[in-house]
Protein backbone atom coordinates (compact mmCIF):
# COMPACT_ATOMS: atom_id res chain seq x y z
CA UNK A 1 0.00 0.00 0.00
CA UNK A 2 0.95 3.60 -0.47
CA UNK A 3 2.93 5.24 2.30
CA UNK A 4 4.21 9.41 2.48
CA UNK A 5 5.60 11.25 5.46
CA UNK A 6 6.37 14.41 6.30
CA UNK A 7 8.15 16.18 9.12
CA UNK A 8 7.10 19.18 11.59
CA UNK A 9 8.86 20.77 13.88
CA UNK A 10 6.67 21.73 17.46
CA UNK A 11 5.35 24.86 17.66
CA UNK A 12 5.22 26.93 20.49
CA UNK A 13 1.53 27.80 20.53
CA UNK A 14 1.07 23.61 20.19
CA UNK A 15 1.74 23.60 23.58
CA UNK A 16 -0.23 23.75 26.49
CA UNK A 17 0.49 25.02 30.21
CA UNK A 18 1.51 20.85 30.96
CA UNK A 19 4.32 22.01 28.67
CA UNK A 20 3.57 19.45 26.34
CA UNK A 21 1.45 19.39 23.07
CA UNK A 22 -2.09 20.17 23.67
CA UNK A 23 -3.88 16.55 22.27
CA UNK A 24 -6.38 18.24 19.24
CA UNK A 25 -3.36 18.89 17.60
CA UNK A 26 -2.59 15.79 17.14
CA UNK A 27 -5.47 15.32 14.90
CA UNK A 28 -4.32 18.87 13.26
CA UNK A 29 -1.09 17.00 12.41
CA UNK A 30 -3.58 13.94 11.07
CA UNK A 31 -5.25 16.07 8.78
CA UNK A 32 -1.87 17.98 7.19
CA UNK A 33 -0.45 14.83 6.69
CA UNK A 34 -3.74 13.20 5.21
CA UNK A 35 -4.00 15.99 2.67
CA UNK A 36 -0.28 15.74 2.07
CA UNK A 37 -0.20 12.32 1.37
CA UNK A 38 -2.87 12.43 -1.38
CA UNK A 39 -0.58 14.92 -2.85
CA UNK A 40 1.92 12.52 -2.97
CA UNK A 41 0.11 10.48 -4.90
CA UNK A 42 -1.29 12.95 -7.52
CA UNK A 43 -4.73 12.51 -5.89
CA UNK A 44 -4.71 16.16 -4.29
CA UNK A 45 -7.61 17.23 -2.50
CA UNK A 46 -8.12 20.39 -4.75
CA UNK A 47 -7.42 18.68 -8.04
CA UNK A 48 -10.25 15.75 -6.79
CA UNK A 49 -12.49 18.91 -5.90
CA UNK A 50 -12.13 20.33 -9.13
CA UNK A 51 -11.81 17.94 -11.67
CA UNK A 52 -13.79 14.55 -9.69
CA UNK A 53 -16.23 16.57 -8.19
CA UNK A 54 -15.18 14.65 -5.22
CA UNK A 55 -13.96 15.11 -1.33
CA UNK A 56 -12.98 13.21 1.16
CA UNK A 57 -14.35 14.09 4.54
CA UNK A 58 -13.63 12.82 7.67
CA UNK A 59 -16.34 9.96 8.69
CA UNK A 60 -13.75 8.44 12.21
CA UNK A 61 -10.77 9.45 13.78
CA UNK A 62 -8.91 7.94 16.89
CA UNK A 63 -5.76 8.23 18.46
CA UNK A 64 -3.35 6.56 21.14
CA UNK A 65 -1.00 9.06 23.08
CA UNK A 66 2.12 6.88 23.62
CA UNK A 67 4.89 10.02 24.65
CA UNK A 68 4.00 13.40 25.17
CA UNK A 69 5.38 15.96 22.13
CA UNK A 70 7.21 19.18 23.47
CA UNK A 71 8.10 22.57 21.53
CA UNK A 72 10.93 22.36 18.96
CA UNK A 73 10.51 18.81 18.89
CA UNK A 74 11.08 17.32 15.09
CA UNK A 75 8.35 14.41 14.44
CA UNK A 76 8.10 12.81 11.55
CA UNK A 77 4.31 11.47 10.63
CA UNK A 78 3.96 8.19 8.82
CA UNK A 79 0.79 8.18 6.81
CA UNK A 80 0.01 4.49 4.85
CA UNK A 81 -3.05 3.50 3.42
CA UNK A 82 -4.61 0.69 5.65
CA UNK A 83 -7.97 -0.42 4.40
CA UNK A 84 -9.29 0.86 1.15
CA UNK A 85 -12.99 0.15 1.17
CA UNK A 86 -15.90 0.35 -1.38
CA UNK A 87 -16.76 4.01 -0.19
CA UNK A 88 -13.72 4.43 2.39
CA UNK A 89 -9.66 4.73 2.55
CA UNK A 90 -8.53 4.29 6.04
CA UNK A 91 -5.22 6.09 6.67
CA UNK A 92 -3.04 4.61 9.59
CA UNK A 93 -0.78 8.29 10.78
CA UNK A 94 2.15 7.02 13.12
CA UNK A 95 4.26 10.04 14.61
CA UNK A 96 7.58 9.21 15.38
CA UNK A 97 10.31 11.45 17.26
CA UNK A 98 13.74 10.02 17.04
CA UNK A 99 13.06 7.18 15.46
CA UNK A 100 10.06 6.17 19.01
CA UNK A 101 6.80 5.61 18.17
CA UNK A 102 4.87 8.87 20.14
CA UNK A 103 1.28 8.51 18.53
CA UNK A 104 -1.12 6.53 16.23
CA UNK A 105 -4.22 6.59 14.95
CA UNK A 106 -6.45 6.51 11.79
CA UNK A 107 -8.61 8.53 9.65
CA UNK A 108 -11.52 6.89 8.14
CA UNK A 109 -12.27 9.31 5.12
CA UNK A 110 -15.28 8.89 2.87
CA UNK A 111 -15.20 8.78 -0.87
CA UNK A 112 -18.04 11.56 -1.72
CA UNK A 113 -19.17 12.90 -4.51
CA UNK A 114 -20.54 16.68 -5.05
CA UNK A 115 -23.47 17.23 -7.06
CA UNK A 116 -25.98 20.17 -6.99
CA UNK A 117 -28.46 17.70 -5.08
CA UNK A 118 -25.81 17.07 -2.45
CA UNK A 119 -23.19 15.30 -1.60
CA UNK A 120 -23.37 10.94 -1.59
CA UNK A 121 -20.89 8.72 -1.25
CA UNK A 122 -19.68 6.57 -3.91
CA UNK A 123 -17.73 3.70 -5.32
CA UNK A 124 -14.10 4.39 -5.36
CA UNK A 125 -12.72 4.08 -9.24
CA UNK A 126 -10.50 1.21 -10.22
CA UNK A 127 -7.36 3.92 -11.09
CA UNK A 128 -7.65 5.37 -7.63
CA UNK A 129 -7.75 1.92 -6.14
CA UNK A 130 -4.43 1.33 -7.82
CA UNK A 131 -2.71 3.90 -7.26
CA UNK A 132 -3.08 3.32 -3.35
CA UNK A 133 -2.55 0.00 -3.52
CA UNK A 134 0.45 0.36 -4.85
CA UNK A 135 3.99 -0.42 -2.85
CA UNK A 136 5.33 2.92 -2.93
CA UNK A 137 6.65 5.31 -0.27
CA UNK A 138 7.07 8.56 -0.56
CA UNK A 139 8.77 11.49 1.37
CA UNK A 140 8.18 15.51 1.20
CA UNK A 141 10.11 16.65 -1.50
CA UNK A 142 12.92 18.72 0.18
CA UNK A 143 12.86 21.06 -2.81
CA UNK A 144 9.26 22.17 -1.96
CA UNK A 145 7.25 24.43 0.00
CA UNK A 146 8.22 23.46 3.77
CA UNK A 147 6.69 25.48 6.71
CA UNK A 148 3.53 24.15 7.16
CA UNK A 149 1.89 25.95 9.66
CA UNK B 1 -23.05 7.07 36.21
CA UNK B 2 -22.11 10.85 36.29
CA UNK B 3 -22.64 13.05 33.48
CA UNK B 4 -22.68 16.66 32.43
CA UNK B 5 -24.07 19.02 29.32
CA UNK B 6 -22.77 22.31 27.95
CA UNK B 7 -23.59 24.39 25.34
CA UNK B 8 -21.53 25.51 22.96
CA UNK B 9 -22.14 27.88 20.09
CA UNK B 10 -19.91 27.37 16.84
CA UNK B 11 -17.92 30.16 15.52
CA UNK B 12 -16.53 31.77 12.48
CA UNK B 13 -12.92 30.41 12.99
CA UNK B 14 -14.41 27.15 13.79
CA UNK B 15 -15.43 26.46 10.62
CA UNK B 16 -13.23 25.52 7.02
CA UNK B 17 -13.59 25.85 3.29
CA UNK B 18 -15.88 23.65 2.81
CA UNK B 19 -18.43 25.75 5.33
CA UNK B 20 -18.12 22.88 7.93
CA UNK B 21 -16.68 22.40 11.42
CA UNK B 22 -12.92 21.88 10.81
CA UNK B 23 -12.42 18.04 12.35
CA UNK B 24 -9.99 18.69 14.99
CA UNK B 25 -12.36 21.34 16.33
CA UNK B 26 -14.49 19.00 18.21
CA UNK B 27 -11.11 17.37 19.98
CA UNK B 28 -11.12 20.90 21.87
CA UNK B 29 -15.06 20.60 22.46
CA UNK B 30 -14.51 17.19 24.08
CA UNK B 31 -11.25 18.78 25.55
CA UNK B 32 -13.31 21.05 27.10
CA UNK B 33 -16.14 19.19 28.33
CA UNK B 34 -13.90 16.48 29.44
CA UNK B 35 -12.55 19.67 32.31
CA UNK B 36 -16.23 20.87 32.62
CA UNK B 37 -17.46 17.26 33.76
CA UNK B 38 -14.61 17.28 36.23
CA UNK B 39 -15.46 20.82 37.51
CA UNK B 40 -18.89 19.80 37.58
CA UNK B 41 -18.26 17.33 40.42
CA UNK B 42 -15.75 19.15 42.34
CA UNK B 43 -12.72 17.34 40.79
CA UNK B 44 -11.75 20.28 38.63
CA UNK B 45 -8.58 20.07 36.70
CA UNK B 46 -6.86 23.10 38.58
CA UNK B 47 -8.17 21.60 41.82
CA UNK B 48 -6.96 17.83 41.53
CA UNK B 49 -3.37 19.05 40.65
CA UNK B 50 -3.12 21.54 43.57
CA UNK B 51 -4.78 19.33 46.31
CA UNK B 52 -3.71 15.90 44.99
CA UNK B 53 -1.13 16.64 42.63
CA UNK B 54 -3.01 14.72 40.17
CA UNK B 55 -3.31 14.96 36.32
CA UNK B 56 -5.76 13.51 33.94
CA UNK B 57 -3.83 13.23 30.60
CA UNK B 58 -5.10 12.05 27.22
CA UNK B 59 -4.17 8.41 26.84
CA UNK B 60 -6.73 7.60 23.81
CA UNK B 61 -9.22 9.22 21.95
CA UNK B 62 -11.88 8.71 19.16
CA UNK B 63 -14.36 10.44 17.29
CA UNK B 64 -17.58 9.60 14.84
CA UNK B 65 -18.60 12.28 12.49
CA UNK B 66 -22.31 11.81 11.91
CA UNK B 67 -23.55 14.97 10.47
CA UNK B 68 -21.64 18.30 9.49
CA UNK B 69 -21.81 21.39 11.73
CA UNK B 70 -22.32 24.60 10.77
CA UNK B 71 -21.53 28.41 11.86
CA UNK B 72 -23.65 29.55 14.50
CA UNK B 73 -25.26 26.49 15.64
CA UNK B 74 -25.76 25.63 18.97
CA UNK B 75 -24.46 22.45 20.03
CA UNK B 76 -25.17 20.51 23.48
CA UNK B 77 -22.24 18.41 24.32
CA UNK B 78 -23.67 15.54 26.54
CA UNK B 79 -20.60 13.75 28.75
CA UNK B 80 -21.15 10.84 30.79
CA UNK B 81 -18.80 8.42 32.50
CA UNK B 82 -18.74 5.43 30.56
CA UNK B 83 -15.70 3.15 32.72
CA UNK B 84 -14.04 3.34 35.92
CA UNK B 85 -10.94 1.27 35.87
CA UNK B 86 -7.94 0.96 37.94
CA UNK B 87 -6.13 3.89 36.61
CA UNK B 88 -7.97 4.91 33.88
CA UNK B 89 -11.72 6.71 33.31
CA UNK B 90 -13.24 6.61 30.33
CA UNK B 91 -15.49 9.55 29.20
CA UNK B 92 -18.71 9.54 26.67
CA UNK B 93 -19.26 12.29 24.40
CA UNK B 94 -22.05 13.08 22.67
CA UNK B 95 -22.93 16.37 20.39
CA UNK B 96 -26.54 17.19 19.99
CA UNK B 97 -27.69 20.33 17.44
CA UNK B 98 -31.51 20.24 17.75
CA UNK B 99 -32.26 16.85 19.75
CA UNK B 100 -30.03 15.16 16.62
CA UNK B 101 -26.83 13.69 17.49
CA UNK B 102 -23.87 14.40 14.97
CA UNK B 103 -21.33 12.94 16.82
CA UNK B 104 -20.04 10.88 19.34
CA UNK B 105 -16.86 9.49 20.55
CA UNK B 106 -14.59 8.98 23.60
CA UNK B 107 -11.78 10.21 26.21
CA UNK B 108 -9.50 7.57 28.02
CA UNK B 109 -8.12 9.60 30.57
CA UNK B 110 -5.38 8.52 33.32
CA UNK B 111 -5.23 9.08 36.77
CA UNK B 112 -1.57 10.29 37.08
CA UNK B 113 0.92 11.50 40.14
CA UNK B 114 3.25 14.14 39.66
CA UNK B 115 5.99 13.57 42.09
CA UNK B 116 9.89 15.03 41.97
CA UNK B 117 10.38 11.82 40.32
CA UNK B 118 8.48 12.02 37.47
CA UNK B 119 4.99 10.97 36.67
CA UNK B 120 3.09 7.83 37.05
CA UNK B 121 -0.15 6.42 36.93
CA UNK B 122 -2.30 5.66 40.39
CA UNK B 123 -4.96 4.06 41.21
CA UNK B 124 -8.23 5.97 41.28
CA UNK B 125 -8.74 6.12 44.91
CA UNK B 126 -12.63 5.32 46.36
CA UNK B 127 -13.96 8.84 47.30
CA UNK B 128 -12.99 9.58 43.32
CA UNK B 129 -14.80 6.65 42.23
CA UNK B 130 -18.18 7.28 44.62
CA UNK B 131 -18.44 10.69 42.73
CA UNK B 132 -17.64 9.11 39.41
CA UNK B 133 -20.14 6.61 40.16
CA UNK B 134 -23.34 8.49 41.46
CA UNK B 135 -26.18 8.86 39.16
CA UNK B 136 -26.29 12.77 39.03
CA UNK B 137 -26.83 14.76 35.81
CA UNK B 138 -25.94 18.16 36.13
CA UNK B 139 -25.79 21.32 33.41
CA UNK B 140 -23.38 24.38 33.42
CA UNK B 141 -25.16 26.47 35.80
CA UNK B 142 -26.33 29.51 34.06
CA UNK B 143 -25.31 31.71 36.14
CA UNK B 144 -21.88 30.73 35.77
CA UNK B 145 -19.40 31.46 33.17
CA UNK B 146 -20.60 31.77 30.07
CA UNK B 147 -18.30 31.78 26.67
CA UNK B 148 -15.69 29.63 26.63
CA UNK B 149 -13.86 29.94 23.25
CA UNK C 1 -21.75 54.35 20.45
CA UNK C 2 -22.94 50.68 21.02
CA UNK C 3 -21.33 48.56 22.95
CA UNK C 4 -21.52 44.69 23.82
CA UNK C 5 -19.47 42.56 26.40
CA UNK C 6 -19.39 38.76 27.14
CA UNK C 7 -17.78 36.44 29.15
CA UNK C 8 -15.38 33.69 28.38
CA UNK C 9 -14.02 30.72 30.39
CA UNK C 10 -10.29 30.26 29.44
CA UNK C 11 -9.64 26.70 28.24
CA UNK C 12 -6.44 24.10 28.60
CA UNK C 13 -6.14 24.31 25.33
CA UNK C 14 -5.40 28.32 25.08
CA UNK C 15 -2.29 28.46 27.38
CA UNK C 16 1.31 27.32 25.73
CA UNK C 17 4.60 26.09 27.55
CA UNK C 18 4.73 29.24 29.17
CA UNK C 19 1.67 28.65 31.44
CA UNK C 20 -0.19 31.66 29.93
CA UNK C 21 -2.46 32.09 26.87
CA UNK C 22 -0.98 31.79 23.65
CA UNK C 23 -0.93 35.56 22.11
CA UNK C 24 -3.09 34.27 19.03
CA UNK C 25 -5.73 33.32 20.56
CA UNK C 26 -6.92 37.11 22.16
CA UNK C 27 -7.50 37.20 18.43
CA UNK C 28 -9.30 33.81 18.92
CA UNK C 29 -11.71 36.07 21.16
CA UNK C 30 -11.58 39.42 19.36
CA UNK C 31 -13.40 37.96 16.14
CA UNK C 32 -16.01 36.04 18.68
CA UNK C 33 -16.74 39.58 20.47
CA UNK C 34 -16.98 41.15 16.70
CA UNK C 35 -19.43 38.69 15.87
CA UNK C 36 -21.01 38.37 19.05
CA UNK C 37 -21.48 42.27 19.29
CA UNK C 38 -23.14 42.21 15.85
CA UNK C 39 -25.55 39.88 16.77
CA UNK C 40 -26.31 42.18 19.73
CA UNK C 41 -27.70 44.95 17.87
CA UNK C 42 -29.54 43.14 15.01
CA UNK C 43 -26.29 42.88 12.44
CA UNK C 44 -25.64 39.33 12.85
CA UNK C 45 -23.55 38.40 10.12
CA UNK C 46 -25.00 35.59 8.75
CA UNK C 47 -28.11 37.64 8.61
CA UNK C 48 -25.95 40.46 6.86
CA UNK C 49 -24.90 38.08 4.26
CA UNK C 50 -28.34 36.58 3.83
CA UNK C 51 -30.16 39.64 3.79
CA UNK C 52 -27.91 42.12 2.47
CA UNK C 53 -25.41 40.65 0.72
CA UNK C 54 -23.00 42.10 3.05
CA UNK C 55 -20.04 40.69 4.03
CA UNK C 56 -17.41 42.73 7.11
CA UNK C 57 -14.00 41.54 6.41
CA UNK C 58 -10.82 42.07 8.39
CA UNK C 59 -8.87 45.20 7.36
CA UNK C 60 -6.89 45.69 9.99
CA UNK C 61 -6.11 44.45 13.93
CA UNK C 62 -4.06 45.31 16.44
CA UNK C 63 -3.72 44.51 20.55
CA UNK C 64 -1.65 45.55 23.73
CA UNK C 65 -1.06 42.84 25.83
CA UNK C 66 -0.73 44.07 29.59
CA UNK C 67 -1.22 41.20 32.02
CA UNK C 68 -1.15 37.58 31.71
CA UNK C 69 -4.21 35.54 31.40
CA UNK C 70 -4.35 31.97 32.28
CA UNK C 71 -6.13 28.94 32.69
CA UNK C 72 -10.13 29.31 34.29
CA UNK C 73 -9.86 32.80 34.34
CA UNK C 74 -12.90 34.30 33.92
CA UNK C 75 -12.71 37.24 31.68
CA UNK C 76 -14.65 39.93 30.23
CA UNK C 77 -14.77 41.20 26.21
CA UNK C 78 -15.92 44.62 26.42
CA UNK C 79 -16.33 45.67 22.61
CA UNK C 80 -17.56 48.98 21.64
CA UNK C 81 -17.68 50.63 18.34
CA UNK C 82 -15.02 53.22 18.00
CA UNK C 83 -14.91 55.03 14.86
CA UNK C 84 -17.90 54.53 11.45
CA UNK C 85 -16.42 55.61 8.74
CA UNK C 86 -17.40 55.87 5.38
CA UNK C 87 -17.02 52.02 4.18
CA UNK C 88 -15.62 50.58 7.75
CA UNK C 89 -15.96 50.24 11.07
CA UNK C 90 -13.56 50.20 13.91
CA UNK C 91 -14.44 48.16 16.75
CA UNK C 92 -12.33 48.70 20.37
CA UNK C 93 -11.79 45.29 22.37
CA UNK C 94 -10.70 45.92 25.98
CA UNK C 95 -10.61 42.34 28.26
CA UNK C 96 -11.14 42.53 31.44
CA UNK C 97 -10.27 39.83 34.41
CA UNK C 98 -11.70 40.76 37.59
CA UNK C 99 -11.76 44.78 36.79
CA UNK C 100 -8.63 44.95 36.11
CA UNK C 101 -8.02 45.58 32.16
CA UNK C 102 -5.42 43.09 31.03
CA UNK C 103 -5.81 43.81 27.02
CA UNK C 104 -7.14 46.07 24.41
CA UNK C 105 -7.12 46.24 20.59
CA UNK C 106 -9.10 47.11 17.56
CA UNK C 107 -10.30 45.66 14.41
CA UNK C 108 -11.28 47.45 11.38
CA UNK C 109 -13.85 45.85 9.57
CA UNK C 110 -14.88 46.52 6.10
CA UNK C 111 -18.39 46.76 4.79
CA UNK C 112 -18.26 44.87 1.73
CA UNK C 113 -20.80 43.78 -0.60
CA UNK C 114 -20.50 40.03 -2.52
CA UNK C 115 -22.14 40.28 -5.75
CA UNK C 116 -21.30 37.92 -8.96
CA UNK C 117 -19.43 40.38 -10.21
CA UNK C 118 -17.02 40.27 -6.96
CA UNK C 119 -16.48 41.79 -3.79
CA UNK C 120 -16.52 45.37 -3.49
CA UNK C 121 -16.25 48.07 -0.28
CA UNK C 122 -19.33 49.93 -0.41
CA UNK C 123 -20.95 52.88 2.09
CA UNK C 124 -22.67 52.16 5.52
CA UNK C 125 -26.25 52.66 4.96
CA UNK C 126 -28.19 54.94 6.92
CA UNK C 127 -29.91 52.36 9.21
CA UNK C 128 -26.61 50.77 9.39
CA UNK C 129 -24.70 53.92 11.40
CA UNK C 130 -28.26 54.48 13.41
CA UNK C 131 -27.93 51.34 15.11
CA UNK C 132 -23.77 51.76 15.71
CA UNK C 133 -24.67 55.35 16.77
CA UNK C 134 -27.02 54.49 19.50
CA UNK C 135 -25.36 54.75 22.97
CA UNK C 136 -26.85 51.52 24.26
CA UNK C 137 -24.80 49.02 26.54
CA UNK C 138 -25.28 44.96 25.85
CA UNK C 139 -24.53 41.78 27.49
CA UNK C 140 -24.81 38.65 26.76
CA UNK C 141 -27.98 37.06 27.80
CA UNK C 142 -27.78 34.77 30.05
CA UNK C 143 -30.57 32.88 28.83
CA UNK C 144 -29.00 32.52 25.63
CA UNK C 145 -25.94 29.90 24.23
CA UNK C 146 -23.52 29.62 26.99
CA UNK C 147 -20.17 28.36 25.89
CA UNK C 148 -18.94 29.12 22.79
CA UNK C 149 -15.62 27.48 22.29
CA UNK D 1 18.97 44.70 10.47
CA UNK D 2 18.56 40.99 10.54
CA UNK D 3 16.43 39.07 8.32
CA UNK D 4 14.87 35.75 7.98
CA UNK D 5 12.41 34.19 5.53
CA UNK D 6 10.14 31.05 5.98
CA UNK D 7 7.90 28.91 3.34
CA UNK D 8 4.54 27.82 4.53
CA UNK D 9 2.08 26.06 2.83
CA UNK D 10 -1.68 27.04 3.86
CA UNK D 11 -3.13 24.35 5.11
CA UNK D 12 -7.68 22.89 4.83
CA UNK D 13 -7.59 23.90 8.96
CA UNK D 14 -6.37 27.51 8.39
CA UNK D 15 -9.75 28.21 6.16
CA UNK D 16 -12.85 29.13 7.37
CA UNK D 17 -16.28 28.92 5.57
CA UNK D 18 -15.89 32.02 3.79
CA UNK D 19 -12.94 30.01 1.96
CA UNK D 20 -10.14 32.70 3.03
CA UNK D 21 -7.74 32.30 6.00
CA UNK D 22 -9.45 32.79 9.09
CA UNK D 23 -7.56 36.11 10.65
CA UNK D 24 -6.12 34.82 13.78
CA UNK D 25 -3.87 32.67 11.86
CA UNK D 26 -2.22 34.89 10.59
CA UNK D 27 -0.55 35.71 14.10
CA UNK D 28 -0.04 31.76 14.72
CA UNK D 29 2.46 32.48 11.47
CA UNK D 30 3.83 35.61 12.97
CA UNK D 31 4.96 33.64 16.34
CA UNK D 32 6.36 30.93 14.17
CA UNK D 33 8.33 33.24 11.78
CA UNK D 34 9.32 35.30 15.38
CA UNK D 35 10.45 31.80 16.92
CA UNK D 36 12.25 31.15 14.04
CA UNK D 37 14.34 34.29 13.19
CA UNK D 38 15.50 33.71 17.10
CA UNK D 39 16.38 30.52 15.99
CA UNK D 40 17.98 31.97 12.65
CA UNK D 41 20.53 34.12 14.13
CA UNK D 42 21.25 31.50 17.07
CA UNK D 43 19.19 33.12 19.59
CA UNK D 44 16.97 30.32 19.91
CA UNK D 45 14.69 31.03 22.88
CA UNK D 46 14.46 27.70 23.90
CA UNK D 47 18.49 28.67 24.01
CA UNK D 48 17.54 31.60 25.34
CA UNK D 49 15.65 30.45 28.19
CA UNK D 50 18.21 28.05 29.15
CA UNK D 51 21.73 29.53 28.90
CA UNK D 52 20.15 33.75 30.22
CA UNK D 53 16.92 33.10 31.75
CA UNK D 54 15.25 35.37 29.53
CA UNK D 55 12.14 34.99 27.40
CA UNK D 56 10.58 37.34 24.62
CA UNK D 57 7.13 37.78 25.24
CA UNK D 58 4.48 39.66 23.22
CA UNK D 59 3.94 43.57 24.24
CA UNK D 60 2.32 44.85 21.40
CA UNK D 61 0.78 43.00 17.79
CA UNK D 62 -0.69 44.35 14.91
CA UNK D 63 -1.73 43.36 11.38
CA UNK D 64 -2.76 44.91 7.87
CA UNK D 65 -4.47 42.74 5.53
CA UNK D 66 -4.40 43.28 2.06
CA UNK D 67 -5.08 40.15 -0.22
CA UNK D 68 -6.69 37.40 1.32
CA UNK D 69 -5.01 34.25 1.00
CA UNK D 70 -6.50 30.40 0.17
CA UNK D 71 -5.72 26.69 0.89
CA UNK D 72 -2.96 25.47 -0.92
CA UNK D 73 -1.28 28.85 -1.30
CA UNK D 74 2.37 28.78 -0.95
CA UNK D 75 3.39 32.07 1.00
CA UNK D 76 6.63 33.35 2.12
CA UNK D 77 7.01 35.15 5.46
CA UNK D 78 9.94 37.64 5.65
CA UNK D 79 10.95 38.96 8.58
CA UNK D 80 13.26 41.90 9.62
CA UNK D 81 14.32 43.86 12.83
CA UNK D 82 12.74 47.21 12.57
CA UNK D 83 13.52 48.86 15.86
CA UNK D 84 16.20 47.85 18.75
CA UNK D 85 15.21 49.53 22.02
CA UNK D 86 16.37 49.22 25.28
CA UNK D 87 14.54 46.33 26.35
CA UNK D 88 12.57 45.63 23.48
CA UNK D 89 12.64 44.48 19.96
CA UNK D 90 10.34 44.84 17.21
CA UNK D 91 9.66 42.88 14.32
CA UNK D 92 8.11 43.48 11.07
CA UNK D 93 6.71 40.71 8.82
CA UNK D 94 5.79 40.37 5.57
CA UNK D 95 4.04 37.82 3.62
CA UNK D 96 3.82 37.16 0.25
CA UNK D 97 2.52 34.81 -2.17
CA UNK D 98 4.10 34.71 -5.66
CA UNK D 99 5.83 38.11 -4.80
CA UNK D 100 2.87 39.90 -3.73
CA UNK D 101 2.75 41.24 -0.67
CA UNK D 102 -0.63 40.29 1.12
CA UNK D 103 -0.57 40.74 4.78
CA UNK D 104 2.21 43.03 6.81
CA UNK D 105 2.40 44.00 10.96
CA UNK D 106 4.60 43.92 13.36
CA UNK D 107 5.49 42.22 16.83
CA UNK D 108 6.67 44.01 19.62
CA UNK D 109 8.86 41.74 22.20
CA UNK D 110 10.11 42.37 25.55
CA UNK D 111 13.60 41.13 26.46
CA UNK D 112 12.47 39.77 29.68
CA UNK D 113 14.50 38.14 32.90
CA UNK D 114 12.90 35.31 34.67
CA UNK D 115 14.20 34.57 38.22
CA UNK D 116 12.66 33.03 41.42
CA UNK D 117 11.39 36.53 42.44
CA UNK D 118 9.44 36.73 38.99
CA UNK D 119 9.78 38.50 35.80
CA UNK D 120 11.28 41.85 34.43
CA UNK D 121 12.65 43.54 32.01
CA UNK D 122 15.60 43.79 31.44
CA UNK D 123 18.27 45.95 29.03
CA UNK D 124 19.20 43.97 26.09
CA UNK D 125 22.91 42.93 26.03
CA UNK D 126 25.57 44.66 23.62
CA UNK D 127 26.15 41.05 21.72
CA UNK D 128 22.51 40.80 21.25
CA UNK D 129 22.38 43.94 19.74
CA UNK D 130 25.26 43.65 17.39
CA UNK D 131 23.40 39.80 16.13
CA UNK D 132 20.57 41.74 15.59
CA UNK D 133 21.66 44.36 13.89
CA UNK D 134 24.41 42.66 11.84
CA UNK D 135 22.83 43.46 7.60
CA UNK D 136 22.31 39.32 7.02
CA UNK D 137 19.34 38.00 5.25
CA UNK D 138 18.81 34.11 6.19
CA UNK D 139 16.35 31.63 4.81
CA UNK D 140 15.34 28.21 6.15
CA UNK D 141 17.46 25.32 5.38
CA UNK D 142 16.07 23.43 2.82
CA UNK D 143 18.28 20.65 4.83
CA UNK D 144 16.30 21.48 7.86
CA UNK D 145 12.94 20.65 9.72
CA UNK D 146 10.51 21.35 6.94
CA UNK D 147 6.86 20.83 8.04
CA UNK D 148 5.77 23.18 10.76
CA UNK D 149 2.41 22.47 11.64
Amino acid sequence: MRSNELEVLINWGDTDKAGIVYYPNFFKWFDIAGHQFFRSCNLAPAKLEEERGIIVPLLDVQCTFEKSLLYDDLIIIHTKVEEINRKTIKLRHVIYRDGVRCAQGYELRGWVEKSPEGIKAVIIPEDVKGILNENIETKVDKNRPRFNA
